[in-house]
C-alpha cells in the first residue's frame, strides 16, 4: 500500500528523539505492530471481519499498518475523519455517531465525491425520515445500520424496544437502504475482572444478534450484525450471529485499559516525551514542560483501583519508573511525585533530562498533538514522522 | 495595526453560524472586547503595565483587539508561542514557564532571528549556569525573570528562600541579564469570596514586592515586579511596588472563573456550537455532537460549589438555559441533561437544532479548535474567521 502522507513538515528532521522538541508525541511502532496484530488473530479466530476505530489514531500512515494489504472496512467518529480515509483510498467506511441531517448530508455529499461507502447510524424515525430529503438532495442512497443499547450507556435502543421496528420500516420509507444494526458496550470500560467482560461481550452479542432476528423476522435483511469496544474485543468468547468487531484504542492502549485489565504497561504504544525544568525537594515534585495542553485533561484512571494522576512516569528508554506519576497537571506544567503511600522516594532527575508519560486514555492525548515521531522500543531513532488530522 | 493572519483558510466562508459544520468554536467580540476594557481600565487605575498572557486566546487577531495602537508587552506559555506573536510584530515577550536548557537557547536563537526580547524564568542555579552555555553558543544575552512562590502552587521560589540571592548572584556571573521577579497567585482559582480575593493578591503583591528589595538589597537593580493571575488581577486593591500585572483568561472568562466570583456567566466569550443529533427522554438526555473533542476534558467546576459538568448549555443565540448542562461526554457525544436536583425538566431539543456550551475553562476548551468563528451577541451572522496557533 503505498498511499502514505507525505512527511514533508517543515524542519522537522529530528533522527533522534534527543533533538526533539518537548513535550512531543512518541508511538513505539513495534508494540503498535504487536498490539494490531493480538486483535486481527482474535478476529480471525472468532470468526468476524475486523472493523478498526480510527479515533484513536487518525493517522493514515497508522491505517496502513493495521492494512497492510491495502484499505479495508474502518469506523470513523467524525465526518472529517471519513474524508481523510476516503481520500486516501478507503471505501468501506461506518460513521459511529448518531447523525443530524447536516451531517448525514456532508457524509453523503462526500460518498458521491469519493465513492466511498460511508454508512450512517441513527436509532429514531426524524434521523430516518430526514434521509429523505439527503436523498434528494445528493441523489445518494445512504446505508443505514441502527444503534443498539446494550447497557444503558449512551444513545441507541433496546433490541426489545418496539420503536426499533418503527425506525427500520421508516428507514425503507425514506428510500434508505437498512444495512443492519450496531451496538457498542461502552459501559465495559468502567469493568475490571475477566469475568465481568466476558459477560458484558456475551451481553453486547446478544443484545445485537436478538435485534437482528427482530428486523430479520419483519423482512429486513439486516446483513450487518456490529459490535464492539476494546474492552469486550478481548474478552468475548464466541461472536456468533455477529459479522463484524470493531475497537480502536486497542492499537496504542492506555493505563485505563490497563486498569480494565486488557493489557500490560509494556503494550502502551505511545507517549509522551517531556523534559525536567525544575524541582521542589521539599515536597517531593519534580517539574516537567508536559502538563494538559500535552497530556490532556483525561482522569479517567480517578475512578479505577489505581489512580494514575495525569499518567505514569517512565524514564527516556521507556522504562517504567515505579510509583512516580504525573500528580498534577497546568496548562504546560506537570508536576511529578511519588504516589501517595508508596513509601518510595522520588529518582534523581536533573534539569534537562527527559522523561516518557504514558496515557491515561490515548484517544484523548493523542489528540492534544499533531503528529506522531515513530520509535522502536528503547532506541533514540525517530525512524519517521506519521502526521494526525483533526477538526470535524 | 495590521499584521492580522489572513484569514484564506480553504472553504471556510460560512456567512452565517447556520451554515457552520458543528462542533465549532465561537467567538463573540463584544464581550471579548468588553473584557479587554475591564482590565485594562483596572491596569491603568492601578498604576501598572498590563502585559496580557497569549496561552488563552494563541491568535494574532485576538492580540490586534487587545493591542488596537500596535504590539505591546505580552506573556507566552511556549517558545512557538513567543515565535508565532514574534513573527506578528511583538518585540516584549516574557516567557513565563520555567526553563530547560534547551527551550532557553531556542528563545534565544528566536531572539537572535526576530529581533524580540524574550525574558527567561527560573528558579535554581543549575538553570542559571545553563545560561552561560546558551549565551555562547547563540551569541545573545538573556534577560532573567526569577520565579517566586507566593502560594506554594508550583515552581519558584519564596521571597525569603536564601536560594534567592544564590539563584540571582549565578544569573549575573553566568553574564546573563536579572530583570526581577514574576509572582503567579494560582491557588487563588481555589477561592470564592471576595476577602479571601482580595487578601490572595495582597499575598501576590506583598511577596513580589519583598523579593525585588531583598535583591535591591544585594545589589540587583531589579526593575521588573511582575504578578497576576485572572481572579487575582480583579481584586487587588492597590499595587504598590509592584510594575507590571499578567492575565489571560479573563478576555474570555469561562465557568470556573465565573464560580470563582470574577465574572458574570454573560461575560463568557467563547462557546462551543453543537448540534442535536438524538435523545433518551426515558433518562433526560439530549445528545449532541460536541463530546470532549470539542469542549476538553477539563472538569474544572467539579470542585466548585456547582458543578457544571462539562459545561453550561445556551440556545442557538446564547441564552443560557438555566440547569441545562453537559452531564456526560464522550469523544464526540456530549450528554444534556438537567442538574441533579433541580427539579426543572429539559426544554425541548427536537433533531439538528443548535446549542452554544459554555467552557468550565476557556484555555483548554479553545485548545481544542483550529479557529474562532466571530460573532457578536445573538446574530447569527459570522463577522469573521480568526485562526489559532498550536503546539510547542
Amino acid at each position: 500500500m503505498d498511499n502514505r502522507a507525505a512527511n514533508l513538515s517543515g524542519s522537522a528532521t529530528a533522527k533522534s528523539i534527543d533533538a526533539l522538541v518537548t513535550p512531543t508525541l512518541l508511538l513505539d511502532r513495534g508494540r503498535l505492530g504487536r498490539n494490531i496484530q493480538r486483535l486481527a488473530e482474535r478476529a480471525k479466530k472468532l470468526g468476524v471481519v475486523l472493523r478498526p476505530h480510527m479515533k484513536t489514531a487518525k493517522s493514515i500512515d497508522v491505517a496502513c499498518d493495521v492494512f497492510p494489504q491495502g484499505p479495508g472496512p474502518i469506523t470513523v467518529s467524525t465526518v472529517a475523519e471519513a474524508a481523510y480515509f476516503a481520500d486516501h483510498g478507503f471505501r468501506d467506511i461506518t460513521y459511529a455517531v448518531g447523525i443530524s441531517p447536516a451531517s448525514a448530508r456532508r457524509a453523503m455529499e462526500l460518498c458521491r465525491r469519493t465513492g466511498a461507502d460511508v454508512k450512517l447510524l441513527l436509532d429514531c424515525v426524524d434521523q430516518a425520515d430526514a434521509l429523505a430529503r439527503v436523498r434528494e438532495a445528493t441523489g445518494m442512497t445512504p446505508s443505514v445500520l441502527i444503534e443498539l443499547d446494550c447497557d444503558y450507556h449512551r444513545g441507541g435502543l433496546r433490541q426489545d424496544d418496539p420503536r426499533l421496528l418503527d425506525v427500520a420500516n421508516r428507514v425503507v420509507a425514506a428510500g434508505a437502504k437498512l444495512v443492519g444494526v450496531l451496538a457498542h458496550a461502552g459501559e465495559s470500560y468502567g469493568l475490571n475482572t475477566p469475568n465481568a467482560l466476558v459477560k458484558a461481550a456475551e451481553n453486547e452479542r446478544s443484545a445485537a444478534v436478538r435485534a437482528a432476528e427482530i428486523l430479520r423476522a419483519y423482512g429486513h435483511a439486516c446483513p450487518v450484525v456490529s459490535v464492539g469496544s476494546t474492552p469486550t474485543a478481548h474478552f468475548a468468547q464466541n461472536l456468533e450471529g455477529v459479522t463484524e468487531l470493531r475497537a480502536g484504542v486497542y492499537m496504542f492502549f492506555d493505563l485505563v485499559q490497563h486498569g480494565v485489565g486488557v493489557c500490560d504497561r509494556d503494550d502502551l504504544a505511545i507517549s509522551v516525551l517531556a523534559t525536567v525544568i525544575g524541582s521542589k525537594p521539599e515536597n517531593g515534585w519534580v517539574l516537567v514542560d508536559a502538563g494538559w495542553m500535552a497530556l490532556s485533561r483525561d482522569r479517567g484512571t480517578a475512578n479505577q483501583q489505581i489512580d494514575q494522576g495525569y499518567g505514569v512516569v517512565c524514564d527516556e528508554k521507556g522504562r517504567v519508573l515505579e510509583d512516580v506519576i504525573v500528580a498534577q497537571a497546568s496548562q504546560e506544567h506537570g508536576i511529578l511525585s511519588i504516589r501517595a503511600g508508596s513509601g518510595k522516594s522520588m529518582p534523581e532527575m536533573p534539569l534537562g533530562s527527559r522523561v516518557r508519560i504514558l496515557p491515561n486514555h490515548a484517544c484523548a492525548m493523542a489528540a492534544q498533538h499533531d503528529f506522531y515521531s515513530v520509535v522502536n522500543g528503547d532506541s533514540p531513532k525517530i525512524e519517521t514522522r506519521w502526521e494526525r488530522m483533526r477538526g470535524w
